[in-house]
């Protein structure tokens, strides 16, 4: 495959904007080509992922319409969906539309606002993500159904209230030393005992919150970035796996096969395994998640996810530092944006522009992004150019 | 890039149908995958291409939901949308990704569910894929959109009721002889006289239906086709191109420039003119399109489409066929599945397998997919395998 870069990358601020979806994805497709020191005349192809804009702004269709507002005249656009992970997927077709050779430069751009949907809807088209007809329509939402992975975990693994806290509070410190983040607020194991139980176990500050926000890359090749102001790091590998939509279905609540299956591709073709990784953005849109992910992404043996960040092992200082970013519980979560905006804060990470929070020797940064309760999982490794 | 083909094609009956949405996309890719004389192991990953599931059935997140019910485990699995030409999109991608050498097999799916919703919303949940800031708040819908099209065409190159009625009339005549079309029943100028008006200029039968369908394509490389049982038929060139969303910011009405670009793009990939095209698949939502799509893809010149329906050129057996399927109006319009069906239609006939409305002499295939009023197209030319 040809060599494939990001050469820009940029974001909005994640939380309750002012901006419309269509002025938050053009703010951050704007920032991105200027990241990249690339003109509007260089983008041969936009990419767009975002989640559900029919239900959430009565605005399907997109893609051509951000491209439009972009002053991308008549590029090909492209809208993908697979849920939270619409951000990755959109990210996964940009790199293949340049390695199949069809363009050289392409953005993509991952958008969702969310915050003008009353909130009991919000809750309705979030759980659409989820098996409509096993699940859905029999009261299921995502914090149910994440709930149930969380007793599971506890019942096979001893993992503990404590363990899940301290994935909170490590995200929530990382956030405020995130200006992009949605939260600036650190918080203690007191504030978790105080806060609202959603779906027992998970309380309030277990779960990531309603968030508008854009991100968005600009990715080419390691030929023409070099005629590019901005600094590129490379796509070292990716893997996307897939499981069936219904919890119900699975083996096992424990482990997200398809999280296995795609970080076991993106090892493979970026010839390198889970020890190599400097650090990793992942999907914690529940705490449970982050230490089911940190489990199958190979960086600890299942069962030790729980202990290992208790014990401060993916801390910002840690052996392996977890969502320095603030994570999707910290930075905030606009479902499209997310998956995309994995990849900016490890652009920023290998750049070593990531400020206080930033990541010390970072060479190579995994990204996992989960669509639904696990039926997709996206994967990839960046690295810093040579 | 590589020698790409499309191996197998199926599709399901157009039309009201019982099955529901994941099962008419499950009975359409295994269909294909029969077709194409593969197993579900050869698969390697789906291409999903579906307008908008989340406000048709409260189901978004469809690609890994279908994929798992076709047993294709854990495959990557994405879904597109780019309105009605969210198939055509999807079959993109999936050449891209195969181009890329990410993938040798994929399956490419398009499927719309629309009869179980309410009319009334079917017309709102359309009307999503226009701006919804300067078009759909204003109160318009996209037969009123083309009706404004229609009207601007009839002004500017004297265009007439009997051009548009030449277009229903020969589309209903095709699929009479089409067994997977939703309408089985030839209609006369005098049936369009009485018919109810929708937009004016255009009545009921210058509108395609809503419709239930899906339809599927096996993609692989001209390599592995030759150790499968299905006959391939080879992607000679593909293009696609953007334009804004709103009909109000385009300078004119009268054609598309994304079809224009699109074309152009594929001819010259495939290094063909229109001149070379056997016959042609193109997105006649409404009667009007046909023309202007006739005169976009270099067919006639501007203002000839209409005389040019009108005396028979793109009859079955005129000069150059246009929907011998039936196309949108008489096939019917399953909005995701419409882009696929069309690659599906061709393959029908360059192996001589149409029947009843097999084009003569069907060397190439050309296929104009659009998204809203012109916001997106996606041109396909495919060619007899040598």
């Amino acid at each position: 495959m040809r060599d494939i870069v990001v050469v820009g990358a940029a974001e909005t601020k994640f939380g309750k904007l002012e901006g419309s979806f269509r002025e938050i994805a053009v703010e951050a497709g704007q920032a991105a080509m200027q990241d990249a020191g690339v003109s509007k005349a260089a983008i041969e192809a936009l990419y767009l992922g975002t989640f559900s804009p029919g239900t959430f702004i009565h605005q399907e269709h997109p893609a051509p319409l951000v491209a439009s507002m972009l002053g991308l005249e008549h590029v090909p656009t492209t809208r993908t969906e697979n849920a939270c992970a619409s951000g990755s997927t959109a990210f996964l077709q940009g790199i293949m539309a340049v390695a199949a050779g069809m363009y050289e430069t392409v953005l993509v751009v991952g958008a969702e606002k969310m915050t003008t949907t009353p909130i009991e809807e919000t809750t309705q088209i979030l759980a659409e993500a989820a098996d409509w007809e096993s699940e859905t329509l029999a009261g299921a939402t995502f914090p149910s159904l994440f709930a149930l992975m969380a007793r599971r975990h506890m019942h096979q693994y001893g993992t503990t209230r404590a363990h899940l806290s301290a994935v909170a509070i490590k995200n929530h410190y990382n956030a405020v030393r995130n200006p992009y983040a949605q939260f600036h607020k650190e918080i203690t194991e007191a504030d978790i005992e105080k806060s609202a139980m959603i779906a027992d176990p998970l309380t309030l500050y277990d779960c990531s919150p309603v968030t508008d926000g854009a991100a968005a890359v600009v990715v080419t090749t390691g030929e023409r970035a070099r005629d590019m102001a901005g600094r590129p790091v490379r796509v070292l590998g990716f893997g996307q796996s897939s499981d069936s939509l219904s919890l119900l279905r699975r083996e096992d609540m424990t482990s997200l096969v398809a999280a296995r299956k795609a970080s076991e591709r993106a090892y493979k073709m970026a010839g390198v395994g889970p020890r190599d990784v400097s650090f990793a953005e992942v999907h914690d849109c529940f705490t449970i998640a982050e230490i089911i992910a940190t489990e199958d992404l190979g960086f600890f043996r299942p069962g030790e996810g729980g202990p290992c960040v208790l014990a401060g092992e993916t801390a910002l200082d840690g052996r392996i530092p977890v969502n320095p970013s603030g994570g999707l519980k910290g930075k905030g979560h606009p479902v499209g944006a997310t998956g995309v905006s994995q990849i900016v804060e490890s652009v920023f990470q290998l750049r070593g522009q990531a400020g206080d929070r930033q990541v010390r020797n970072a060479e190579i940064g995994l990204t996992h992004n989960v669509g639904g309760s696990g039926a997709t999982c996206v994967v990839t490794l960046l690295g810093k150019a040579a």
